[in-house]
């Protein structure tokens, strides 16, 4: 295949070949080689309509299904000899077609061209992506859910400001993660929907004087419709920039989940042990167990937001219809997708395998006075003072605990009378972590009541 | 108002106010007094709620409401008098309402907390912009289909690479738009659906012990539910998110065609002529008429993704649940929203006033062999060859008409026969420029029926 | 002044003026009447320089520069009516310098146009940023030199992956900051250089005919020289985001900072303990004492590469020269200087009024098994093992002490010796944390006698 | 070495083994053996100064030096087997030296640690790259000086908003872009200065208590000084932020002139030719001669800003020192400083290759009353006229030369006249485009005199 460059394909109208810059730069089949099953896939399908409509025998198209088999087959079994010179996969796969089938090879770019071509590729790669991080958040989500079935009722800090604030329970904790990549669940699938319109039949950008039948093909690669205007079809890359938007938010949830788990598995927090298969050592101190899956998965936000940043620069005024600039496209969407889909499954793996520290959760959950709250609004319930008079007094209580080295429940009656005459040994009942808990019951509260509800409800919204 | 300052109502724990510095860096008054409608509408449906649940009195919940209504005609006459000292649009507010109504303005704050209520003002204003987007989006797409309209048959040149390739029609690049601006509304309903949780009741982070009716103020502020996790509820900021990523790439889009419009307008192109009203003058060259509003709409892609970064970055790596870092949440939005709404607008008035020079777009259709394609389609279709050999012959008499200083139909039938001895008279009618746009009828071609069919979709669509 | 609009001063050109929306999106006086005072100085310098050449008699220009005083005045005093329909503020102060000296205000603009003039007021601008964060960064390093030099000896955790890895001093940690800021103030110090050259008197673009003397305004404005490429000089924007980059740089400094002492404010470290007035309440919970300061700072970072994302995708393929896009670019440096100073200025009060809690400090130090480098490395320098060995060594020997739940010193020789016989008792020598840190004593390590000679080599430095 | 694992490196630590999505995850070698080289000079540099220091013996230092000059080797040579087992390039290297050397290979590690290892490794790598900007931007600006040369009086048309504005210069707009490549020099040179401490020797973070010389090694590696906080050495990535900076606002620059090599190359300017060698056909259309490169170019600020934006996004927030985030950091630097170096070879083979077309430029210069200003300045200088008032004559002037069809040369001296009765046959003499071009001889103007000024002294600059 040496001798048969794309250049010469173009037919005769360079009197000089690219150098090596320019084929450094222009090639693109060192990355896009990855699309070679969503390549032939679409190359089957327009070959079939091609013999289905007319416009090409149904032997020659026979003789391209077959052979673009034979060629998937050398690419999947590693045989398939990529050439630079023949820049792109459209290329390499439609040259070794030649030479597997000979002339009818010829008959299959009609009725096409390499600008719908590599948008169809593109938007079928990029839909299996959808697909994969769809997969990738179920599963993330059932680990979630059975980490908080467990702890439904395990009382921890909640905090605001990483400061204590109020006790909830891990099983809450848990939940707000399932609500979060709920989300990016209907971002991922709003997005398919969105995209699943098939460019091919656009042509280089008006369309074709062949009487093709686009219905045919979209149904038969899985799309809804073909796409409406030839020249946006071309010029489209939406799919692409709304993929790297709904992974930039679902990996910037995954690196608040992660920076919780650094966070947690510090020597000062304790929360939790993550498992030795998420951890690793280090060379100098022996000692160490380091979160370093949970720092990673924290980074991977940056890498993703990244690419989406370098495809909408890449995309900003492009005049229509399709530019050179495009092919910046496939690099950035490839890293994104395989580092999502690499986050969450360690961040599946991690959840399976970690280990809640029920007894430091707990210790912590009833320090720092986590019941002030509580206190504020047994005033207001019991006593019936204005949030903002119920809230002073508690201010004083704390101050005053604080003095005392203590914590609320820890103030004798004579403390809270001398702040305020009303209070009355009722109020102790209010300040235990647990009670606290409890009763939290307003709906999506940190009650256990509450949490198994929504546990429940999940379970079932994903069955 | 003066001495009641919000440090004074956190109580007595402070020994030192915040100084200049710590007031400057803290206080959000200065910006989220934009959101002091919405921050009155959550208070209002609010109260109603404490008085039908029974937690508050409904005569405290009557002066409430009442109050508040005077507090928001104060802020929208313009007689209302913002304090530092109070931080933010809620101590303002809240504070106003005591000096108007008296001690039932403290038990307001009743079962919610600032961090579900700054959470519920913010999603009612993003709210509002998600449908300020929906109305600019179907006003420019009605531009863009009046001048498709007008335009259908009209020829201008298709360009990849900014090089002539086939001729389109005006209409067909027209309806490109639409189709782009369309799958923006598509992404800006998506965003308003899923953003549709109200989040008040979440109250600091772990719901309430109050039995408040989470049901009834969402329905009041006309959510479709109430959130689900009340972790979630007050840190969640995906909807500002979503909102500023779609917002990206609607702006991408008008800077693309922003982009169209600069190089159309320049003395070498002439394709459109810009009404003055939305083109400007120089200081120092009398002569100039610059596409300024088509420059700014170009820029705002800048502005709105990074506001788009800012908040993702800001986001990164925060644990649950409230942290302060997200109250610079706000004027990224604000920013992003005004700018968006703003580039539509002008956008809109720029298409609806525009002259398509119809003279020079034919002109350009018709020059740089741009039915090279036609003819290549044609040798395929009437002499049966494979394509990439009728690519190879097309390109040789490109570079004989190259050579003669000519167009492809002002080469001689000798000429044709000189490459290719089957060449036939028949072969002239399709190497016009109308032949051409007329014969892609493939479905989303640029033929002028299929154009219009579009158009007719697109109509019926937005009814 | 409201009938003189910018409008009419480009002359008879336009049949119809621009309306609002135009207006809204064109005129940029909303902003850039910040760089009034920038503006007023460059058009002194001008006329003086027009004067001194000849160009403008001396009277006109004594007028012009008289006049320019009492304008700035004005402006200083609060007085001054800006209009958006004169666009920005060198229309706006041009106009108002016809109402108050008549007719040679109509000879300021010789020579000149507002290409050059508003590059040359926005680097003067930024300029003047580049000083601020430069002093804003001294004021800083200043604070961290003062609290390295009180606590150059105390002992705390020194931590990779959060984990506690090897005992490090106080004194160390800060100077650790000092070594990142004082590469900011380096960054902002050569951008200061780089940027110092004078685009006044490249006119629209081509430079001018009037004998102008470049030399003179760029003395008379503090710049080294003038700028060497009339295009290059109106199109130029890497001062602003130079500034960007690295203001970004240092607020990614800041953000790494205040991520410490969020963490380190927490009731699981309590390593420190902020002072009241950088801190906040909670409007629900009494006893909070949030690091409100610290998040804000932390997020600052996001504001600013945000800033500078948007105008680097604002430049992003502009042709030469001047483009209305580029008027995107002050809104940008104008919030990130603003908020960088913020940030600083906070940064350097809360490190100035915070306490270190040297109790837990020195507790945390010794847990963790903090210094089983000093034994792997004793066992290397004393019985000669090599590296790899003497880690496996005691690796194996942390794991024993977990086993028997107690830290490295309290281990018997017996325990030593199982693992390894040859080990004696002058191993406990290195096991404590101040033998450890005083024992690493390698240029830059954390001995406190390094410690002290670098704060002794950066006082230097900087008086 | 199969069976030589990493993990089993780190000792008995860990009960399980990482899995594969730990190891996909964790694992760097497949990008960090770009450091191979980098890795092997560092290590040898530090055995030297083991020996020189009488850490470890001569004859160890011997055998480690050669031993990893044979590991280079196979690593050149493509025999090495590298194993992602072992993580990263530095355990790569390190067991490989084991197997060729044996026991001597693990005093090695003695009195440095992974954090500084990587830390050196990377700055060295880091440092290539700025040396190889520095290579390709003086190439560029060399190929930018012999155009500007053979145009220094060729005339084209300036633009401001893509509007014909004035007449400058081929050489002119040539030089524009050396101004903006030589600050970009400016910035690589400054990063390079500012990096060039050397990490080597800071070990883990805390320094060592080995008698290690920092010095020895630093000038070895050709670094100016050991870095003076170990710390700061570990967590520090300044040095790639800042070269992701300075290579950002380069990339804008190519971006800018690769827009205007793709306008200009367009049917519609035909100001410049580029070569068959950087440009590319069509699949479809065999008449295209498309700007790809150019268009490639254009993109790649897109991909380095984006790589700037992830390793900003990553660094965010991080605690000292060091986290495994940073691990991050690599390929984004490889990525943006592949496409740099691609980018500028690129343009500058392209700049090489152009051929400015004359005819088409001197058209294009003297249509669109492209000398306006000079009409205005001559009123001023001539007349004496305030400029306000000339430009509104020049003003009705255009609009009489539009309405007669002709530009503004063929108004005839009645046309003149009866817009301003002073006017005189002299004017004629300014409205000239070569006239116009000469006259502009303030410093840095368009004028031939002024760019052979320009030119000879940047030869002289960079000789």
């Amino acid at each position: 295949m040496t001798d048969t460059t794309s250049n010469k394909m173009w037919g005769g109208r360079f009197a000089a070949g690219p150098d090596a810059i320019m084929e450094a730069i222009n090639a693109s089949i060192g990355f896009d080689k990855r699309m070679a099953a969503q390549d032939i896939a679409g190359s089957r399908a327009h070959a079939a309509m091609l013999a289905a409509t007319g416009i090409i025998q149904a032997s020659d198209a026979d003789a391209i299904r077959e052979g673009l088999l034979t060629v998937l087959s050398e690419i999947d079994g590693g045989t398939f000899q990529f050439s630079a010179a023949l820049e792109d996969i459209h290329m390499n796969v439609e040259a070794r077609l030649k030479e597997v089938i000979g002339e009818p090879a010829g008959r299959l770019h009609t009725g096409r061209s390499r600008n719908d071509q590599v948008a169809t590729d593109f938007k079928l790669w990029t839909r299996d992506q959808l697909d994969a991080a769809d997969a990738g958040l179920v599963a993330l989500i059932g680990a979630l859910l059975t980490q908080a079935e467990a702890g439904a009722e395990w009382v921890m800090p909640g905090f605001t400001h990483l400061q204590t604030a109020q006790p909830v329970t891990w099983g809450h904790h848990m939940m707000a993660y399932v609500e979060m990549f709920s989300r990016d669940l209907g971002r991922f699938r709003d997005a398919r929907a969105r995209m699943n319109e098939c460019p091919l039949g656009a042509a280089a950008l008006a369309g074709t004087s062949f009487p093709i039948d686009r219905d045919m093909t979209a149904q038969a690669l899985g799309f809804d419709r073909p796409s409406a205007n030839s020249l946006d079809a071309v010029s489209d890359r939406d799919f692409a920039l709304e993929f790297l938007g709904a992974a930039s938010i679902c990996a910037m949830h995954l690196s608040r989940f992660a920076e919780e788990l650094v966070i947690w598995s510090s020597a000062q927090f304790r929360f939790v042990t993550l498992s030795d298969r998420f951890s690793t050592g280090s060379s100098i101190m022996p000692q160490k167990k380091n979160p370093d899956a949970a720092e990673l998965i924290r980074a991977k936000v940056g890498r993703i937001f990244g690419a989406n940043t370098a495809l909408m620069m890449v995309m900003k005024g492009l005049p229509l219809a399709y530019s050179k600039d495009m092919q910046e496209d496939k690099e950035q969407v490839f890293d994104a997708a395989d580092n999502l889909m690499l986050a969450l499954a360690a961040m599946e793996g991690m959840v399976r395998d970690m280990t809640a520290n029920r007894d430091h959760l707990a210790a912590a959950a009833g320090s720092g006075f986590s019941t002030a709250t509580d206190l504020a609004d047994w005033l207001v319930r019991v006593l019936g003072m204005p949030f903002r008079d119920a809230h002073h007094v508690t201010g004083t209580l704390v101050a005053r605990a604080e003095t005392k080295g203590c914590d609320l429940p820890d103030l004798t009656l004579d403390d809270m009378q001398a702040v305020h005459p009303e209070i009355t040994n009722a109020v102790f009942d209010v300040l235990g972590v647990e009670n606290s808990v409890n009763s939290r019951t307003s709906y999506g509260g940190t009650a256990p009541a509450q949490v198994r509800a929504q546990i429940a409800r999940w379970k079932d919204n994903l069955k």
